[in-house]
């Protein structure tokens, strides 16, 4: 992107008064003992928690319990509390349980704790997630076993990502995978996480701002930028984690505004936002 | 189906001079120790040998090689040899020559030898079939690394079947995983097998008959019956292997037969065909 001016950076962060950040790729990239944080992010979220801006993160992450999640967030030194973390899981329980759903889980060990209480006898649907090394045929033929033989066939997708940066490279996220059943059994998947628009919708309810007043900060042009923007907001993307130089150019998606890190968008939302 | 009469099967099968049979699901089912034959299968491929018919084995196996799988049906007690069988292997392997393609193999071990002789180092496409439990996540995620990372990414998918049976129950076939790899990184996948129309048509001029005198017989209302009929082969579907009832009520396609298994088609065929 050239270069904006000061008066164009004024006019697109006019009346921000709150923001939603995306994890992984923004914060952090995963990776060999946990991963490591990109540079000038734990300064960034210290920045932001003592501007008085209001902030929230908004991620899909769906590998590790919220617990585990946060744990290891703040041992790479982000102040992050679980109460701060607005993720996909909680939310697909909401629906298992109005529903009266009974998930046969195809998710990473890691994850497990956030259905405890969750009745998974004599499943009816499938609930999908980042099982990562899980991913294993014996495990998705499993999935699959249970899912053709249902006869109102349910699979819950938590998030939809082609795929994520670790530090040894891109890594296949759930959404190849929920791809993948779905033409196995003929189905469509319910997404829950990013861009389902009630996935940002409760976020900003649990930070009790208007989506106007909001700006998301992500690394995926489309389930980040484009997911938030349709909902109202605001969206930038940075250029760390999973970004790539084509995303600049996304046919269908344009960001509010290109930045280079996480660092650089709380830098221009502190000096231009107007509290 | 409601049994048809003996002047509809005449009428159907008028001027039949040979066959193109599906393997697995109508042959035999795989599983533990190579799987086993399908009741009266062995038998009505001798009877159609006997008749004077001409017979191809026109399959989407990709999981073994041809000598392997040949060996294997022959152990199970079937008159049948390598150059009596069109697979999708050899089919790309001559694409990859024509086209000057060095193909990264997600394949099955037991089908590298048809890749023998093919430049594989600095590969610039991808060639997927039925890995089965070679779709460990740390394969598909190398396969995904390297098609993403290649400026005009080739996918090449060896039938992109949904799922085979097998002893004990249905299993995942290579569609699902090249649907994964198709959406990881927004590509379009190249099918090598049924239900192509160049492959129906290699095996009929492998077979020396037009498409109007040749009926195929499979499992898969799809890529079997519905590849063949729009090639202008006649098709029947066998209630055998991945049959479901609900495929004799399919929105697309509708057989020119659906009988119990082989041994019946086979019946039908030396009764009605009129050689």
């Amino acid at each position: 992107m050239a270069a904006a001016t000061s008066a164009a950076w004024a006019q697109r962060l006019a009346g921000v008064r709150g923001l939603l950040l995306d994890v992984s790729g923004v914060l952090y990239d995963g990776g060999e003992g946990g991963g490591a944080p990109i540079p000038g992010s734990v300064e960034a979220v210290a920045r932001i928690k003592q501007s008085g801006l209001k902030l929230r993160f908004c991620t899909n992450e769906s590998q590790k319990s919220r617990d585990k999640f946060v744990g290891l967030l703040q041992r790479l030194g982000f102040d992050i509390l679980v109460n701060e973390v607005t993720s996909p899981a909680p939310a697909a329980c909401r629906i298992l349980k109005e529903r009266g759903l009974r998930p046969y889980l195809l998710v990473h060990d890691d994850l497990r704790s956030e259905f405890d209480g969750m009745d998974t006898s004599n499943p009816n649907c499938i609930i999908i997630a980042d099982a990562a090394e899980g991913f294993s045929y014996q495990n998705l033929n499993k999935a699959f076993q249970v899912l053709i033989n249902l006869e109102n066939p349910v699979l819950i997708s938590l998030g939809k990502g082609r795929y994520y940066k670790e530090s040894d490279g891109l890594m296949l996220d759930v959404g190849p995978y929920m791809k993948a059943l779905e033409y196995a059994c003929d189905v469509q998947a319910e997404v829950v996480g990013k861009p389902a628009p009630e996935f940002f919708q409760a976020a900003l309810k649990e930070m009790g701002l208007e989506a106007h007043e909001t700006i998301m900060i992500g690394d995926d042009i489309v389930n980040d930028v484009g997911g938030a923007q349709r909902c109202g907001m605001r969206a930038m993307q940075v250029r760390t984690g999973k970004f790539r130089p084509s995303d600049e150019h996304h046919p269908e998606v344009k960001a509010d505004g290109y930045v280079n890190d996480l660092a650089q968008a709380v830098d221009l939302i502190l000096q231009y936002a107007g509290k």
